[in-house]
């Protein structure tokens, strides 16, 4: 077993500061509207037009008013209660070996300070949004997580402007300057993969990615355009697939369809890697023999498919806990902890090895002898 | 692909009744205490004597009194959050598929009523019990899931005391006698699992379960001890593991071992299955030509792995979606919905097949000749 040693990196440079306690009519009256135009606005409701809209919200940053300031100053305590949204179809949620990982994670962050979590699953964009507003308006929970952040994501903004407490967990992103992050560096990972196999003398090194949304599926693959350029390979073949075995069996036909058909597959995690092992059976190809396979999360399952899995492991149980105690740190005003995060591990199994010796090159006949 | 019906079964007796309010002061009275007393005893905290915790507590429930009635009737509205807590090690539940698909389940019956999760992961008997006093005393949440019932449990019985109404989720149990369960007849997988063995020819058909403290761990291996007798057949060898791949492997080998060594195992777990066919790999077997495996779950990878995993499908999906109805119906002091749900389905797929010819009997050598 190699192990590659990848710190966490907590980047944290503005935590959302306290401020004193503005009103609603505050905020009224500094955007020229009415109590109720704040309220509808605050709650979600339609009725209120885009301008008024950005007046207000305008308003309610400048002043630092949050629309459960009055619920909250009435109580002396918050309600030591954080909060995880999460956008899927909670049929694919049930198949995300992270998930359960991460929710554990920080479930053992939130018992060491006596926390409990709200969670909610989200099936739209739209439903997303409600749901952070409902959160905040009903004053449910002291902060949130921001997980699976996409490319062009509306929520740091939002949560910004609402001045919930948040932190992201996930790969840099240019939406996260402005907010506390517990990034870990899972491109790291993929590189280490890279570089095994070119060690191993693949010339050919594809790559099966999850949704093209996530900011970790553009992290993941920029690593593995990254890595070949570094090492003087060409840039393999690619495919974004869907996280699901199904289509990373899919994905994996397509490319060894292709004429120049890669001898190793880089995939974004274990579901699709060990469907695509057994797409390549499928083919009559033997791995590691015919393709070496690797996958991406490690999980439980790994060691025991034929043959075992290689593949990159990030902790995601650590990764949930330094999550949690980092917001929590945020909500109550406190320096943020200092994390030992076990590092990114590459985990050698047997699905990778050699690569296979190149047939023997298919000249065309000469009609000239 | 074969499909065995069993309907699932929404068995409620006494759904908790609404009464009027009484106060802590009646309590005190009642119990012959001081209201500090009352107070202490429903906030966990130590100080109060066992016996006059005891008074308290049949004082408290013949009042119908709970700690949050002053809170709730500050209130007209209701918290609408539901309450799940887990009992388990947080690194072993990442590794539960069932749990994701059932949270996803509830998630999907929360959001049609507009109800969130609060979730809390404890890794012992005192935190669990600490955490749904909490949670009620609060007043977090309107109602509460009870998963994974152990055979001696504590908790249907300290939740009809702090009057929160409560759904049990599982097979039945004397226990969940008086509580609102919604159930599923998991034992019919198993039974269709032993048959679909018997069919082959399997005489020596062994059994590997999760811990054996659990109601469904019991129900499983009941259900496959009662098909064998029904069958004719003698009950084969039996090991009780953890639901993780090490320990199924471990449990297999131990299996394997014996004289009387089965054809043919049905695991509790699909993980405990693969880690299985792993193991029997490991010792030159082949499966399904020398060992037939039977997994539980039917998780994603089931059909990715070589040979693809004959299992039994639970709907954990569907079944959180109506445990998340019913409690919302119990909270609002509704009728129950009815529901369709999914049968319990049992999949076909290749790592079952005829049972092994038996070895030549060995004869003891005839130096008599």
């Amino acid at each position: 077993m190699l192990l590659f040693s990848e710190r966490l990196h907590v980047g944290v440079n503005k935590p959302v500061k306290k401020t004193k306690r503005a009103t609603i009519e505050d905020v009224a009256r500094k955007a020229g509207l009415s109590k109720t135009a704040v309220s509808f606005v605050f709650n979600g409701r339609s009725g209120v037009s885009a301008e008024s809209q950005k007046r207000i919200m305008q308003a309610a940053e400048e002043l630092g008013w949050r629309p459960d300031a009055r619920a909250r100053a009435l109580s002396l305590s918050q309600t030591h209660v954080l909060g995880l949204v999460v956008k899927r179809d909670p049929s694919l949620l049930s198949t995300d070996p992270f998930f359960a990982g991460f929710v554990s994670g920080v479930q053992m962050g939130l018992a060491e300070h006596n926390y409990s979590l709200m969670l909610q699953v989200v099936s739209d964009t739209e439903a997303e949004r409600l749901a952070y507003q409902q959160l905040v308006r009903e004053a449910k929970v002291d902060g949130v997580f921001l997980t699976d952040l996409e490319t062009e994501d509306f929520r740091p903004r939002l949560l910004t402007t609402l001045r919930i407490p948040i932190v992201v967990v996930g790969p840099p992103s240019h939406e996260t300057e402005n907010v506390a992050a517990v990034e870990m560096n899972d491109a790291a990972g993929v590189k280490r993969a890279v570089q095994h196999l070119a060690a191993l003398g693949h010339k050919v090194i594809g790559h099966v990615s999850g949704n093209d949304k996530y900011v970790h599926t553009r992290s993941r693959r920029d690593a593995w355009i990254e890595t070949l350029e570094e090492l003087g390979l060409p840039q393999g073949p690619y495919i974004s697939a869907d996280f699901t075995g199904e289509g990373g069996a899919r994905a994996t036909h397509e490319l060894l369809d292709l004429p120049n058909a890669p001898t190793a597959i880089v995939y974004g995690n274990d579901l699709m890697a060990i469907a695509g092992m057994f797409a390549a059976g499928d083919r009559g190809l033997s791995v590691p023999n015919d393709l070496s396979v690797i996958g991406f999360d490690d999980i439980p399952l790994a060691p025991y498919v034929t043959p075992r899995l290689t593949t990159v492991r990030q902790n995601a149980i650590e990764w949930g806990r330094c999550a949690a105690l980092t917001l929590i740190a945020l909500v109550e005003n406190r320096p943020f902890p200092e994390f030992e995060m076990p590092p990114v591990e590459f985990i050698v199994r047997s699905s990778t090895g050699p690569a296979p010796h190149l047939p023997p090159a298919v000249t065309a006949p000469n009609h000239d002898r």
